[in-house]
């Protein structure tokens, strides 16, 4: 991937750039020689964390507002080569306990980040963090990217809203940009304090802490999961290609397991692991999606991209991380 | 169509109601014996005319406020049987220039409105009004509902932001709810002002003022129309049907003409009609969708709706309208 030399020099927002992707995305650019600005909100509840940029710090310009401030977007956008947009609320509980504020950044806010560019800098290119939630529940698998789309929770109403905002300026006024529709991303960086961001987190504290780790239902449910690493090159990838102007893609895995599958591999890894298979909790179980997994050849094809990193080894490298960091990101009991 | 009967003495809360379709449907709803409250905003640039309603203002309860106040909503909403959920910004044009107000009218207003069904009356039955808009420019024709969807505009994605949150509130909370798409609706109460409701508006209004009806393009782009009666009818079945719960239709039209047709209509209705076929306009051009039909077999088969009034009466009735009331909908220049 020499092409990726590209970003020497250039300018590049990120935003949602102390969270758990924007943090790896600005570490991978800085070495990679680009001029990086993080921009986070680090609202405690979302995943803005200062420690996931504590090694890249004096390396990046770091900028903490929110993207539903307007006139902080329209000043930071100018002068970008490219924006990585990676921004959001991304608890679908929350989204359904509190749908305004998701709408307010999810959809209203990108509406107002790409009015921003509009006006003060069309010539920037922009990769949006879409989700794989707004497909729902799947009719068939694996979901590519003409499945219909039906979301079941208010993020992915929003999540939607937001993504297709992206295309509509790409296709109307020409600002360049494309979506990625992002699987279960894990790795170092990730929220870990609760389930806000994904299961995984809860998972891997818990068993940093010698508690159990709960499989919801039969855990049967099967599901596909991008190291974050893969991720990055991804948006990388995208934000390089003129090809993806416009375009959605679908990221995802070859290793297609069921949670249950996931939760054995914790405990080959971490033998102390124990694990609790319990019923659904309503409130989860009216908002599940069944099993899921993502077709993402037409990524493969039109980009080049490929995860190359698999589970074994992702799941190793975050349980260490996490075992060595853990007072980083959560408060002991 | 006798169950329309169960009407009588029911409450029920039109949004947009004295726009153009709703203050259609006041007015069939108070020949049913219905108790109903008409909520408008009256924004000089919306649908609103106090006129529409004006042979009908002692027998309804009129309430002026905007659907983006949640407080005002949340006292409206209770004790209704019936929301007749009409209001909403439908300028595809304004919706580019201003999209942050279709954002917070179309989607966010629609979010809260059923939020304060779910804390204040979660027994209501909501019908939405939609758009075919949200379709983009047809794969295929006539448009199905499995057909994707593609919006073209900031509407677009707006309307079915709202749309989407009334069939996740059905889905998730039980709030018995469905939407109906609507394609071009004309008739009496029409915004004829300007454009911003539909072309047939601006038509209408040059015919009466005899300046001529400018074609776009080469006139060939077919549509389909709905008399506004029809519509009445289908919104009215939608709510008493159970079966719609959760669901999405199709309005549309046995009669599939195009631009230059409809002009040629409006010429035999009205002999001194001047028709000029002018050039696309660039930013309307931007958002064309060419032709567009809809397949309506999906209502007809599960609600038992058919339009009824063909295009010839129907443009009769609205010119005859607007000869008449002419000075209740504009100016003279």
């Amino acid at each position: 991937m020499s092409d990726f030399q590209t970003f020497n020099g250039k300018q590049v927002l990120i935003t949602g750039g102390v969270g758990f992707i924007g943090s790896n995305l600005a570490r991978r650019l800085v070495t990679l020689g680009a001029q990086v600005t993080v921009v986070d909100s680090l609202i405690p509840v979302y995943g803005g964390n200062l420690f996931n940029i504590d090694d890249i710090r004096e390396r990046v310009i770091l900028n903490i507002s929110d993207v539903r401030d307007p006139f902080a977007m329209a000043y930071l956008v100018k002068g970008k080569d490219y924006l990585l947009n990676l921004a959001g609320q991304t608890s679908h509980l929350d989204s359904m306990t509190d749908p305004r504020t998701d709408l307010d950044i999810n959809a209203a806010a990108q509406l107002s980040i790409l009015e921003a560019c509009r006006q003060h800098n069309p010539g920037v290119k922009i990769v949006f963090a879409s989700t794989r939630q707004l497909y729902g529940k799947p009719e068939y698998l694996p979901v590519d990217e003409v499945h219909p789309i039906r979301p079941v929770d208010v993020n992915g109403i929003n999540k939607l809203a937001g993504e297709w905002y992206h295309l509509l300026y790409n296709n109307v006024y020409g600002i360049r940009a494309c979506a990625l529709r992002l699987t279960n991303t894990y790795g170092p960086g990730m929220r870990v304090k609760d389930a806000r961001q994904t299961f995984l987190g809860i998972w891997i504290r818990n068993v940093i802490e010698g508690k159990p780790i709960q499989v919801f239902g039969d855990g049967k449910q099967l599901r596909d999961f991008n190291y974050v690493d893969d991720v990055v090159d991804a948006l990388l990838l995208a934000a390089l290609n003129p090809r993806a102007d416009g375009q959605v893609y679908n990221l995802g895995s070859r290793e297609v397991v069921n949670l249950l599958r996931v939760a054995q591999m914790f405990k080959e890894l971490y033998s102390r692991v124990r694990i609790e298979v319990v019923p659904f909790p309503p409130e989860r179980k009216v908002i599940d999606i069944g099993d899921y997994y993502s077709d993402y050849s037409k990524i493969e094809a039109e980009l080049g991209w490929q995860p190359k990193v698999n589970l074994r080894e992702g799941f190793a490298a975050s349980l260490a991380y996490y075992g060595k960091n853990q007072q980083h990101y959560w408060d002991a009991a």
